[in-house]
């Protein structure tokens, strides 16, 4: 088993980086989106505890970083953990830093034992996991494992137009290293569930059997700034009653059992001028769909675009466009890490359940190079997440870690 | 009849002042929110202009401008006429700016005609007519006529914090003189329409019978914030769909027709933390409805507030609250100004209807202090105001103030 107290210490170190005060609630959050200057002060404590647990450190051009602990054959392909850093910007101390934290405190646990491993063992930190400041989400893992190319993603701008590119070489990390990663022989990565499942279960533990189709969308709506107390209704082209439309119709989507699992949010909403007595000329907002079956998340996202056609042909003056940010099908993980992973629950006397993962994850991207799959560690309070109030007991976060690090020394073999 | 060329040229030079292109449309836009730099550039041209045309100029504490053009009874009262300069963010040339303007060329075209009056003419021009600013329309004429007090005024803010009476005194603009007008023997105001009737109608002048009520409110309304992935529709609290679920149910209010000639905008709308993946913590929006019938607004708002109530009760987590902004019944103009300016219309040979505003005026506020009423001007494109495209013909912007000149002078006796 690994040190529990040493691993709570460094997830409640790391969530001081970029940490808030929130106001009302009166709890204590963490904003730190990706390549911010609170993101880069994570990433060189990260690195610090990295290369004091004898990790030898390497960063790629997508701003990607490993801790490698060499193996005894040198030949053979390392085993992968990690999960990334940044966060959304009303986020917890867990989401992804569990994962990082965890496999280094895999390894100081494998070191303390004096065991060594035949495979390498790294810790993967992968860039912009969260999407929220460039858009586009795993997005790191997803050009190292080859599905998006570098290009696309240093060209990618946040609210500020500034570029991933350009703020990769801003905090100093634009790596040496090429981002295109060699297969590893497998990989597995620990995560807080952030959701429900396993505490209505009363369940410790869930071996992730896979990850649920992700579709992100940005929705700009051009309609006609108009004055409020004058403009009749019949003449009105307004982009904010459209964008509230489509929110609505996003729920009756869901509501209507039609699409499966369906799950709709729309989480980005302006609308412009923005001013009391003018009718908004113009609404922008994002649309994330979630859905575990591939053909029903095609066909919601085929009714949303008829949605989008009737609404532009309801009325002359307004006028749509789309454009994608993101969109994963449902990945299944791999049954024989699946495997490993339980027989190291039960090792550890803990119970274990498989569930599906509700949110994209650095994992479903690697699953294209080797054999993936994760571990859940279960969230009090419904399991909320993006949130300050995202809580997982120290008890829980070591019993995933604890499977981690057996699961790596299995992996990695003796 | 005045110099059309004249006070065409100073619409469009006042037009200059806070510019900006619209790149979409390729318009040229006016953007002079109250007491920013722009508009303090804009009233010190206006004074100028004030001083050019021999008006003697004073600014109460409200930043109200006042251009006095001496009458030969030093005992009357003084005819008084104006309107505003400032401008929401996506304007035009000609709100507000036509009767101010529109007063300046009225005194030039009697003092280059050698004509004196008995009354004293004064033209006025309004602090934060659009309320776009700090919240209230009509602020500055509302101060004036004593309806809302200079403390309130003074103490609120806009968006950046900033107090209105701060920006005051920033611009230069907290004038000395007591900001409570002293009744003026009478109040005319010619703006133009900002709608479709006079256009509709085929006729150039309107003739103002009153302004419709206007109730201006803000609703917060607090959700929590969750992963857009991961949280089940049924344990979430989306403030998002909240707030959408108001913008449609407004639509359907007007649309019922219960309302009478009910309308309604949400124009200002946000959410927070605004990102893609998380479900909206928090939403702000503004509710602009309007109705010419005051117990029929009454019952509109009632409706809303009973939605509200029960939004509120529909699931757990959810809580609103709503501040007032600002809230004017019906208010009708005085039938014997409305019949000085019919009477000037036909002097003219300008063929005029009368008709109810739809958009709120400085009048509405003078009219507690004096006999009033306005001069509508029709505008092209539907009527269209609060936007780039608003525009009126030069000669129908000389044809208002036509009738303005003519109708200062019979008010102001010879
Ligand atoms: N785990 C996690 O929060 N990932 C962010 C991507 C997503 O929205 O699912
Ligand atoms: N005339 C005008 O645009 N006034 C602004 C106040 C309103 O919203 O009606």
């Amino acid at each position: 088993t690994v040190n529990g107290d040493r691993l709570w210490q460094s997830l409640m170190d790391l969530a001081e980086i970029g940490a808030y005060d929130d106001e009302r609630t009166g709890l204590r959050g963490v904003d730190r989106l990706a390549l911010t200057d609170a993101d880069a002060v994570g990433r060189r404590q990260v690195i610090m505890w990295m290369e004091q647990a004898g990790l030898t450190v390497r960063i790629d051009r997508m701003g990607n970083i490993y801790g490698r602990r060499e193996g005894t054959d040198p030949t053979a392909a390392p085993v992968l953990t990690g999960s990334h850093i940044d966060s959304v910007a009303t986020a917890g101390a867990f989401d992804g830093c569990l994962g990082v934290l965890g496999g280094i405190e895999a390894v100081r646990t494998l070191d303390e034992r004096g065991i060594t491993t035949r495979r390498p063992i790294e810790v993967g930190v992968f860039t912009e996991e969260e999407g929220v400041r460039f858009g586009t989400d795993m997005l790191g893992s997803a050009v190292a494992a080859g599905r998006l190319t570098l290009e696309y993603a240093h060209a990618l701008t946040d609210r500020d137009g500034l570029t991933l590119g350009g703020e990769l070489t801003r905090t100093g990390f634009d790596g040496p290293t090429d981002v295109c990663l060699a297969p590893p022989h497998a990989y597995v990565e620990c995560h807080i569930e952030q959701g429900p499942v396993l505490a209505e279960n009363d369940v410790e533990i869930g071996v992730v059997t896979g990850v649920q189709g992700i579709s992100w969308q940005e929705i700009t709506i051009h309609g006609r700034a108009a004055h409020a107390g004058t403009t009749p209704t019949r003449l009105r082209a307004d982009a904010g009653l459209a964008a509230a439309q489509i929110i609505v119709h996003l729920r009756a989507l869901v509501d209507s059992g039609e699409y499966g699992d369906l799950r709709a949010t729309v989480g980005h909403l302006v609308v412009h001028p923005d001013l009391t007595n003018i009718v908004p000329a113009r609404a922008e907002l994002t649309v994330d769909l979630r859905n575990p079956d591939d053909a029903s998340m095609a066909r919601a996202e085929e009714a949303l675009a008829a949605f989008l056609r009737d609404l532009e042909n309801s009325g002359p003056g307004l006028s749509l466009t789309t454009r994608r940010m993101a969109r994963t099908a449902y990945v299944p993980f791999d049954e024989g890490v699946r495997k490993v992973i339980a027989q190291a629950a039960d090792d550890h006397g803990l119970d274990h359940i498989s569930l599906l993962s509700g949110a994209g994850h650095d994992a479903q991207e690697i699953a294209a190079l080797c054999p993936t799959a994760m571990i859940f560690v279960r969230g009090e309070y419904d399991g909320i997440s993006h949130n300050p109030r995202e809580y997982s007991t120290p008890e829980a976060c070591a019993h995933g870690v604890d499977v981690l690090a057996t699961t790596l020394l299995r992996l990695a073999g003796q």
